[in-house]
């Protein structure tokens, strides 16, 4: 039987229900499929820091370094919001991405035909939207050196971080992104902010280069400022969109948001060999933690898809988005996605809906 | 009598059309107000390229510099679209910005109750909407050094950018944002992304800073990721924002958006001293230019932004503003704004409906 070693990370606030959930989730497809799945668990986040003092302990990242895959739910929370930089729940993501060099951020933003109610725009504007956001992870601003603090001439005080991206860099994400486009529409777009940036320059530059390797994916570009606007004036223009780390933070939860759910919505991160970090967009929601009402949904759909882009079992993940998307359809809602006629379930109960759906 | 000098920068594409309705509505409304107004002409963007091989002639800065406000149509346009960096419409801007010291930019996204419903955002979250995005425009990663290209330790071509904050940069937009929001409802959101960067770091601290000298008015941080989301999520939560160059390049334009008519939307650009600069948000619209089809109102928003932030007279500001209000409750639009039911015109024809309604 294929044999996998997942890492969980609950990390804090609701990650250990909705983590819960997931695991239960896998082991159940992981039986359907014949997967041998076997789980270990580590601290990151705001659970680390508490424990052992540091947001990402190595031997936590040594877990996730021999694992197959990490699956983590969400970190943070109000109790560490004052910390010192280094001692933040966010490092514990930043270090745990550099240090799986996953470099390639996927992010789904889909519109599912019974929450399209949920979004703030029009049925019309937002009904069928489907965008892959590919962001670099690893590089850009994020990891710019040099950055700092320091003296500028005038003797005053100043701030400052670099955005510096290299070939290799630009070219292996672009890749990413054109594989990732050529399996959906065929269409891609490159953001950048090419007409202020040197960066954006080289990004644009390597970006037209690597298509020449895709004559079957329909490129385009578009300035960051233009397509923060685009994504709300017509979204459905939009397939899958590359862009570099911050403009990537950005627009991927600006296109987030146009479903009106992020509570649906999972993650990939993943790099060219080594194991993928799967995670929900949505955060740890420290207001609502143990209180059994967490949607559950984004975690599970972030485990489907680390069994498609982590462990190459597409079929074990259609099971999964089918048995939700059927969960959907019976009229089960969380909290979050409630409307008038559904029926409110909490995160436990909609764990198990789901798994007698699967 | 009040007497100003005022540079008119028609520039390139629908430019020179809808600056023409300006400059007649600006006539109008300084006989009414009693203002001598004297109106002078120079070329930027393409315009000056092709003229002087230059987006920004030395004569049409210091011609702007000499003058008590400046008033920009639009730049840029296809032609333009390939030349080398230097030589781009965009650098025209960029070193009018600069040539000015115009480093705090005022954005607002109005959302005007006659045309809620061009919105793709439904009516209910976006009614009322009435936000002003005051961004950093002489700073940050447009301007910081060093940029450009180079070779990285491992040998590969790299392009970077350097994003910088000193503190009197820092405090100095964070005053006007302050002050701009005591005169509305008295919040101000700063957006930053203190949890990556210093430079933000660095940002954010000045703005607490200096928010101690504006006890009443109540202060928000939010990161630019959140930002873009809650955009989209809740609109109305918003009064005043605050940030840096880049972000407030993205927030701006994802605001406008949330009108639905950015062929509505003005913005300034001031300084300590000197002339500001005032423009229209869209862009020269190469596609509709010389056809008489236009929405001239954004431009003239624009003109009332220069009477109200460059020359200090609301009242004439006022005036502008209420014609407009009234144009548009007789139901007069242009295409980009029409729906049914309205009265279609061209630009020309809403001029002269403007100056009949003043
Ligand atoms: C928590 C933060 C450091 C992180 C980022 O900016 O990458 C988050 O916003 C995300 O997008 O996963
Ligand atoms: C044209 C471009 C350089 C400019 C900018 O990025 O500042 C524009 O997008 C704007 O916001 O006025």
């Amino acid at each position: 039987a294929r044999s996998y070693k997942i890492t969980l990370l609950p990390g804090d606030g609701i990650g250990p229900e909705i983590m819960k959930v997931a695991k239960e989730v896998l082991k159940m497809v992981g039986k359907q499929e014949g997967m041998r799945l076997e789980f270990d668990e580590a601290l990151v986040g705001g659970a680390a820091i508490d424990e052992y003092g540091n947001p990402l302990p190595e031997s936590s990242l040594a877990l996730c370094r021999n694992s197959d895959a990490v699956l983590l739910a969400a970190i943070g929370g109000y109790k560490w919001d004052n910390n010192p930089a280094h001692l933040r729940p966010e490092r514990g993501l930043l270090g745990l991405r550099a240090g799986l060099g996953a470099f390639a951020n996927l992010r789904p933003a889909t519109v599912l035909p019974q929450l399209v109610d949920a979004s703030t725009l029009k049925r019309e504007v937002v009904e069928g939207v489907d965008i892959m956001v590919v962001r670099e992870l690893t590089g850009g601003i994020y990891f710019g050196q040099p950055k700092g603090f320091g003296v500028n001439e005038a003797g005053e005080r100043t701030g400052f971080n670099t955005m510096i991206y290299s070939i290799p860099e630009i070219d292996r994400i672009a890749r990413v992104a054109f594989e990732m486009a050529r399996k959906r529409r065929g269409k891609l777009c490159s953001v950048d902010k090419s007409n202020v940036l040197e960066t954006s320059q080289l990004w644009r530059e390597r970006v037209i280069e690597i298509g020449k390797e895709y004559p079957d994916v329909e490129l385009s570009h578009m300035y960051v400022d233009n397509a923060a606007m685009q994504l709300i004036r017509a979204p459905k223009q939009f397939d899958t969109i590359v862009t570099g780390n911050i403009f990537g933070d950005i627009l991927s939860d600006e296109a987030s948001m146009l479903t009106g759910s992020i509570g649906m919505l999972p993650s990939a991160s993943v790099g060219e060999s080594g194991p993928g970090l799967f995670e929900p967009v949505h955060g740890s929601a420290p207001d609502i933690a143990g209180q059994d009402k967490a949607n559950p949904l984004a975690q599970v759909l972030s485990a489907a898809m680390m069994l498609r882009y982590g462990l190459s079992e597409p079929v074990a993940a259609q099971r999964i988005e089918a048995a939700i998307f059927n969960v959907l359809d019976m009229g089960y809602r969380t909290g979050d996605i409630m409307s008038a006629g559904k029926t409110l379930v909490g995160c436990a109960q909609m764990g198990d809906i789901l798994l007698e759906s699967l």
